[in-house]
């Protein structure tokens, strides 16, 4: 099926099944996270206690471990919902925030990927290629972020098979890569980048189309991506100042009908 | 007098008293649960040290504890808060977020039950039939949700008695039992479910509505209730998207006049 | 030059130069202060751990710690934040919410003072009152504090040259005095205080303007509070109510035209 298509699809599963997100995620883009969650037609949960996590994340239909205000028992709380998604087959989103900022992210991040089967990470480019080696480091900051250079594909490559992982870019044009596939999608505007936690949103939002298309991962996070960017030209078109725009877009995420996604979708497969 | 006039009575004693209101509730809520008090008239103020917990709770007028997103010292502060609130016989509102969906959250609401006098536990019906014995517990799964059955109610009552506290539970009818009267009250939109913290903030507004009414907490509760639904109705005769809707329920909670609260408040009291 | 006309060169170089602003700060006002700063042109970062504050704030442009929802870590984290800025010459800003209300809150509030070199002391006037000594205390009480009086005037000269910092406080009429200099503040609308966070986001935004202006603090907290007041009379005259208030905000914070700045900012020198 052409990938756009499969957008709405997707989009119709989890307005259907609402499935239930186990979020572990920064202190500030809780409440936004889950207003998207639910806008978006899935049920959020909010739980990092050691206490719990093993047993809310078997409840789960897909985990999302957000590294925004980290500390050091949220990450032991991250690890241990993250190896209970692994057990049950349940995917796990990983969104290395603020990773290349500090040692101390970056090394979190590392740690995660070591001990966590990851379905999908997540991220803008400067924290996705703080995960590789030094080599493809110096590659990532010689290319001009905003355009999608060979070079910049094949760091992302490199970073998803050494992984294991989907590989999800979130910049002008974002990024999809599974090692072998490669997606870019169109979608979105810039005004996206002017509201808070609109990152760890649409890694939430990722979650959830993930959890309704486990088999095909790199499709479900490249149609997450054009569904959030397209959510955002809607409500781009009703306000052009952050504030409106992010009820608007909340809106967009609840009101957006299967023909608009369908008509303006914009996945692109390219050559590997 | 008669329960739906009361609505508007305790309402304008909230915007005259502005009373204190000491939240200890989640991450996801902090933010919208202020935002709510603060459109109701009330002062909130958000405390969870260990250290200051006891001075915070000793200024307030109630106090609102709520399991969102748990762990174990803000149980230790929860229980602090509570015992100085019963002290000083001011009321404790608790909101058992969660609570059935993990044993943590099940066994800490429990706790919190057994430790402190709850004037209110408030809740969704799954949340306060987890606190039950099993007997009751049967019987809850077994009903409609979405119907107020004889069943239901006896549980409720159960319930309240046991734990002599005002149980009121939240649905497409809300219910409110002190063991011997029972309200309904038929206020609210669906909508609301699809924003987060809408359940945290009704708790916190039956703090703001108990702290006017100390001595008739089960008409507090269902005038709490009426209030909050009325301004779900305001908001979505408005706007049917989330976003927006959220923004303009905070606006009915500020703006919504007297008159328009003695008309449309439909609270109901029903043979036990 | 005019303090007036400071206001919107401030607010230019920050959409300029966006400047990082590390914010530990509360739960509640994280998101609202993260959105405020981006609205106002800069780039907040959140960190608290105490593995990790030290890195970011080397690479901050300023410091703000805000003490709204305190616990012992995260003091820890801000003593070693501000110092951090300190080496570096960072302004800090200091929020000392809630001081007055708890011991817990008024001596960290003391302990950062004396630990740390603030460059503004933003809060409330019986948040700032509470961190002088007895006497000014009373004469605080005293005072109406609607009214700029002569006795509050002293009394913030007194705490300014005790703890070396500018002193800013807010109210019906802003003040802002660095022990010599004193300035006042008339923007603004009372609706403000409605909104949760509201103060936590100006002293986010007196935080971005210090990082452009090292050199004149007093200046740049005065144009600060101007800015930030000026957008409210623009929220105000298109929302009178606090949810749809909120989001116009924003939206002023960033549209608001250097003409619409210049033309409205209100900053009085008065002879101290």
């Amino acid at each position: 099926m052409n990938p756009n298509k499969r957008t709405s699809v997707f989009h119709e599963l989890i307005k259907k099944k609402s499935p239930l997100i186990h979020n572990i995620t920064n202190y500030v883009a809780m409440n936004s996270s889950a207003n998207i969650l639910l806008a978006c037609g899935a049920s959020p949960v909010m739980a990092h206690a050691i206490e719990e996590v093993e047993e809310m994340a078997s409840h789960a239909d897909s985990i999302v471990l957000n590294l925004g205000t980290l500390s050091e028992k949220w990450i032991k709380a991250m690890i241990l919902a993250g190896k209970t998604a692994n057990k049950n087959n349940i995917p796990v989103i990983l969104d290395p925030v603020g990773s290349g900022a500090t040692k101390f992210r970056t090394e979190t991040a590392k740690k995660i990927l070591n001990e966590v089967d990851i379905s999908v990470l997540r991220g803008n480019i400067s924290e996705i290629f703080s995960l590789s080696n030094e080599n493809i480091k110096t590659r990532g900051v010689d290319s001009a972020i905003n355009e999608i250079s060979d070079e910049i594909i094949e760091s992302a490559k490199e970073i998803s098979i050494k992984n294991q992982t989907v590989v999800a870019i979130s910049g002008k044009k974002d990024l999809v890569t599974n090692g072998k596939e490669i997606l870019l999608i169109e979608n979105g505007v810039p005004l996206m980048t002017k509201v808070t936690g609109m990152g760890c949103g649409l890694s939430a939002v990722i979650g959830a189309f993930c959890s309704v298309s486990k088999k095909d991962l790199i499709k479900a996070a490249a149609c997450g991506f054009a569904y959030y960017g397209l959510c955002g030209e809607l409500a781009y078109s009703v306000s052009k100042n952050p504030g409106t725009f992010s009820m608007n877009f909340i809106d967009s995420l609840h009101s957006i009908r299967k023909e608009q996604i369908d008509k303006n979708s914009k996945i692109k497969p390219i050559n590997g």
